[in-house]
């Protein structure tokens, strides 16, 4: 299935002991729909507070009845209104939603303004000090390439490699939004929302646009700049 | 002052004895930074759950020792977060945000897309159901003018007048988001939401875009379509 959501209340997509999480949600809407128990595996474990438009998520369809198209219809009626269900399709038994995601996509936002805009408070991140937008573009662009992003993982992290692609990384703004898209084959922990930091940074002229591939080199997470909060970040899409 | 805010858990602008207001949040906000009760007067009353991007508020300055570009910084330090002050200006004594208001700009948006967007629930409606987008836009343009609106305008509303000039009514669509958008010189009780409601039946081709005319002509609430949820609606901008 094809999920968007609003992590807002959520302590992510992963089950946790004593917080609410996207997956209990789900597997609640499931039971309710199956009368049965229903396991969901995900293809991205989304931070707490981080959105999705295009998270993907799996279950065993065994002893459904209802047709496969008309599952996001029959589901959505049982979630809450800060989670839906996009698309739903049919796949083999083996399938993994995490392990044969071929690229995902995921955009930050930012609200450049001197003031905050409630309207998309819980989708962006206020920041009303100066940036230069075409150094953030320029220094972007430096991120793409199969590198290894170990500078741009957080600690904690389980990764055996920390080398991943990246096919792009982009600078738009729109009106006073500014919105940086990252598609890649894969990422580490928090890294989308360290280089987010890091363009930041760049912004602000306190690093240049020809430091980044230092930063990339030095593999040293004290060089690159800081984790940006979670509510500006949105999983946008995963091709398979 | 120019504000902006989510109007989602509020019963309006306008005070309420037992539902709480935007324009309470505001006066409380004013009465903790200038140490005095302050009375505040709006350019509209938002309804219930409308949102606002360029609300008009006005207050005496009287005894303020801030500089009143400062106004927005200090107050938003009080003001709730779906609250905001996005700029503040010195005003003659005589003042009135509502009654000086030349062109005031609505927009309405609709999520046209089988399933909903948690992302954007609170500030559009889910509509999921066929759409002729041409036939809407060409119903909007009908809508211009200076006419007597009496069809749109909700029972219960004390307008004197119900004649109201209307700048521009477009109809744009960008992805699955259609934006209506409604510029004039004042709008009667719900008449922007009974005009998305009857762009609505235009789109679902149960009346044709040369209906529009008679409908206004016969100033019957009836023959209009039905007025539309607030949470679509925003205030953007007001003009004097």
């Amino acid at each position: 299935m094809t999920a968007s959501y609003d992590g807002t209340r959520y302590c992510g997509w992963q089950r946790q002991a004593n917080a609410v999480s996207v997956q209990e949600k789900m597997e609640e809407a499931l039971a309710a729909v199956f009368s049965r128990a229903i396991k969901t595996t995900a293809a991205s474990r989304t931070d707490a507070g981080v959105h999705a438009l295009g998270q993907r998520v799996c279950f065993d369809l065994e002893g459904c009845k209802i047709p496969t198209g008309k599952i996001p219809l029959v589901l959505n009626g049982y979630l809450p209104d800060d989670i839906a269900i996009r698309a739903a399709e049919t796949v083999d038994d083996h399938f993994s939603p995490r392990f044969r995601a071929r690229e995902k996509t995921y955009q930050y936002n930012i609200w450049h303004n001197p003031y905050p805009n409630p309207l998309i408070r819980h989708t962006s991140v206020f920041y009303p000090y100066p940036l230069e937008i075409d150094f953030m573009a320029e220094a972007a662009k430096a991120f793409t390439g199969r590198r290894d992003f170990a500078a741009f993982c957080a600690s904690g992290s389980a990764a055996v490699s920390t080398v991943r692609e990246i096919y792009e990384c982009s600078v738009d703004m729109a009106g006073d939004m500014i919105a940086i898209t990252i598609r890649g084959n894969a990422f580490l922990y928090n890294m989308v929302r360290i280089i987010a930091g890091t363009l930041i940074l760049a912004g602000q002229r306190k690093i240049q646009p020809a430091d980044i591939p230092l930063i990339i080199d030095s593999r040293d997470r004290n060089r690159a700049g800081p984790t940006m909060p979670a509510c500006g970040l949105t999983l946008i899409e995963i091709k398979y």
